[in-house]
C-alpha cells in the first residue's frame, strides 16, 4: 500500500505493508552518495540478526524521551558530523514516535538540512512520522524545540508491530481512535466492533491505512498548523499535561485527553453529542487508566496545559472540541470556565 | 533605504539607515502580542542608555561564538519558553553575525518557529543577517548546524557601527570587499580607491547597500544553495579552515581566502585575471594578515575544507573561482592539485 502526500510540492510516499523495508530503502538509497543509519537501542537489539541485518554501523539511540534531551539532539548530530555527514548523504530513521522526531530533528539541523527517511517501528508512530515535524524536548515541556523537515519517504514495516508490548499497542492504538473520531461515526463504530474483544495487530492494518489517510489531509491542507492542522490536537491539549505530569505513554494519555473533550464538548453544546458511559466502559475495557482522570490537579494541568504551543493567550486556554463525528472546531475555554469543567469530570467518574 | 527581497513568497524588507531603529522596530511590534529581545552583551553595555534604551527586559547572550555552543542554544531557547513565549510573539536579535545567527536559530526552533527580526549591529552583520541562514557551532566547525528561517524584516541601524573597533570594521570589510567581486570590476576599482587611506565608515554607506543587493540577487534566486548561491562562498572554503584553525575574525579570514581564490582562478585559468602583487599590497596596507597564509598547514587545511557544509566528495573539494570580476563558477578541486596550490601560495609569500 503506498499513500502519497498532497503538498504543493515536495512530496513524499508513505509506504505500508509487512516485509517492506528493505528493497524499499534500497530504492531511496541508489541516489545518495552515502546513508546514515540512525536506529532505536531496543528495536536494534530486537532486529540486528532479522529484519536489521543490512543495516551497517548504525548510531544507535536510546530510544523513548531520552532521545529527545538537549544532550541527545548533541551527541546525534555531533557523530553524524564525526562521520563525515555531506548534503548529497541521506539519513534512515528507524524506531518510535520519539526515534523519529530526534533524529528528524537532527537530520533537518545537521549541515542546515539532509534528506531523511522515517521508519516508524510502533503503532503510535503511525501518527507521529506523517506530517514532516521534528522536535526535542524542553524542561518547560514536550516537543517544544523542533522545525517542519518533510521526510523523502515513510516506510512503515508493519512488521516490527509483531513485537510490540501490548501497552505500546494501547498507546498506539489511542491515535488510531482519534483519527477514527476525526473521519466520521461509522469509522469509530466499525473500529469499536473490530476492537470488541480487545486490540490486537491482526485488524488494524484498514485503521492504520485510514488514520495515515486522514491524517494526511488535515496535515497537506495546512502544514504550519494555522489552521484546520489544529484540529489533530484533538484530545492532545489535556493529554499532554497528564503525559508530562504522570509519564504515561503518549497514546494512554491521549485517550484521557479524548474522553475530557467528548464531556467537554457535549457541555459547550449542551447536548449528549458523545454517550460517556459507553465511551468509558470501552475504554476501562481495554485497559486505558481512566481513574487517573478522577485524581487530577486542577491548577496544575492548567499551568500544564499554558505551556502548549498552540496557546495563543494566557487567560484562556485554546481546545479542540467537536459539534459532532468528524466535526471539529477550535475554540478558546477560559480560565474559570476549563477549572470547573475538570472538577465535574472528576466528579463524574 | 529600504530593500525588499525579491522571493516568490514571504517576502521581507531590509531597512538600511542611521538613527531607524526605534520607530522602525515600533513598526512591526504592534501585530504581536509580545517581544522577546535578545540582545548582545558588549552591544548592551554600550546602547542600554541609548540606541537601547525602549528595551525592556531583555535577554543577554554572551555575544561572538560563545553564543553558539549547544548549551547556549539550550539556554536561549529554555529562557525564552520561561518567559512563556508563544507563537503570536515576536522575536528581536540584536548584535553581530554570532548573535544573530544564534538567536536566529533560537527563533527558527522554539516552539517549531516564531517570527524574528533582525537587527545587525557590526559591519560583519550586514552580509550573516540576510538571506535566513541561521546556525550554531559543532565541535566539527562552525555553522554546521542550523535551518533557513527568513526573519520578517533586517534593521541595520548604521549607528551601530560607529562604535566598532578598527578589527571588526575590518573584518566585516572582507564581506563588503566580496560582494564587490561578485559585482563587476568597476565597483572593485570604486571601492578600492575610496578605500586607499584606509577603512572608515563614512564612505561605506553606498557600498553596504550595494552588498546587500549583490547577496539578494544571490539568495533569492537559490534559497538553499543548490546552484548559484554557492557564489556567495567565495573566499571561504579556505577562509572558514584558516578562521576556525586561527580564531581570526571571519572577514579577515575571507580576505586571505579570497587571496587565495584569486591565486587559484589564475592558475586554473593559466592567465593572469587577477593581479596578485596589487591586491596583496592592497590588503597588506589596510592591516590583513597575509603572512598568516605562510603559515598554514597543508594537510590540516585539508582535514578542515573537507568538512565544510558544500561539498560533496572527499577525494575533491568543492571551490567557487572567478572567470572575471562578476563571474563566478564552481569547481571540484582534487586533493593532490589543492595540495600543489596551497603549497605555491604559501612558497610565492
Amino acid at each position: 500500500m503506498e499513500i502519497r502526500t498532497g503538498y504543493a510540492d515536495y512530496n513524499y510516499t508513505i509506504h505500508v505493508d509487512y516485509g517492506i523495508l528493505k528493497d524499499c530503502i534500497f530504492r531511496y538509497t541508489a541516489s545518495y552518495n552515502s546513508v546514515h543509519f540512525l536506529v532505536d537501542q531496543n528495536v536494534h537489539a530486537l532486529y540486528k540478526d532479522g529484519l536489521l541485518s543490512f543495516v551497517q554501523n548504525p548510531i544507535i539511540l536510546e530510544g523513548g524521551e531520552a532521545s529527545k534531551s538537549f544532550d541527545a539532539f548533541k551527541h546525534i548530530t555531533e557523530t553524524l558530523l564525526e562521520r563525515g555527514i555531506q548534503r548529497n548523504h541521506l539519513v534512515v530513521v528507524i524506531g518510535g514516535g520519539a526515534t523519529g522526531d530526534a533524529g528528524g530533528f537532527a537530520a533537518a539541523t545537521v549541515l542546515r538540512g539532509v534528506d531523511y527517511i522515517q521508519v516508524p517501528t510502533t503503532l503510535l508512530a503511525h501518527d507521529s512520522s506523517i506530517g514532516g515535524k521534528t522536535a526535542i524536548n524542553s524542561t518547560h515541556g514536550k516537543n517544544l524545540i523542533g522545525v517542519f523537515h518533510r521526510p523523502k519517504a515513510v516506510i512503515y514495516d508493519l512488521t516490527f508491530l509483531e513485537t510490540l508490548p501490548q501497552h505500546e499497542l494501547l498507546s498506539g492504538f489511542g491515535e488510531v481512535f482519534k483519527h477514527a473520531l476525526l473521519k466520521d461515526e461509522k469509522t469509530v463504530k466499525r473500529l469499536m466492533d473490530a476492537t470488541s474483544n480487545g486490540v490486537s495487530l491482526d485488524m488494524m492494518k484498514p485503521f492504520i491505512i485510514s488514520g495515515i489517510e486522514t491524517k494526511m489531509h488535515y496535515v497537506t491542507s495546512d502544514e504550519k498548523e494555522s489552521g484546520i492542522r489544529k484540529y489533530l490536537n484533538l484530545g492532545h491539549t489535556l493529554g499532554h499535561a497528564i503525559e508530562y505530569k504522570y509519564k504515561m505513554p503518549h497514546g494512554m494519555a491521549v485517550v484521557l485527553g479524548l474522553y475530557f473533550m467528548m464531556f467537554a464538548s457535549n457541555e459547550e453544546a449542551d447536548r449528549n453529542i458523545f454517550d460517556l458511559d459507553l465511551f468509558r466502559q470501552y475504554f476501562e475495557l481495554h485497559g486505558y487508566p481512566l481513574e487517573q482522570l478522577g485524581t487530577i490537579d486542577e491548577a496544575e494541568m492548567m499551568t500544564l496545559m499554558g505551556k502548549d504551543k498552540k496557546n495563543q493567550s494566557t487567560d484562556a486556554t485554546g481546545f479542540v472540541l467537536m459539534h459532532d463525528f468528524g466535526q471539529c472546531y477550535f475554540t478558546e475555554i477560559d480560565s474559570s470556565q476549563l477549572k470547573k469543567y475538570i472538577s465535574q469530570l472528576k466528579e463524574s467518574l
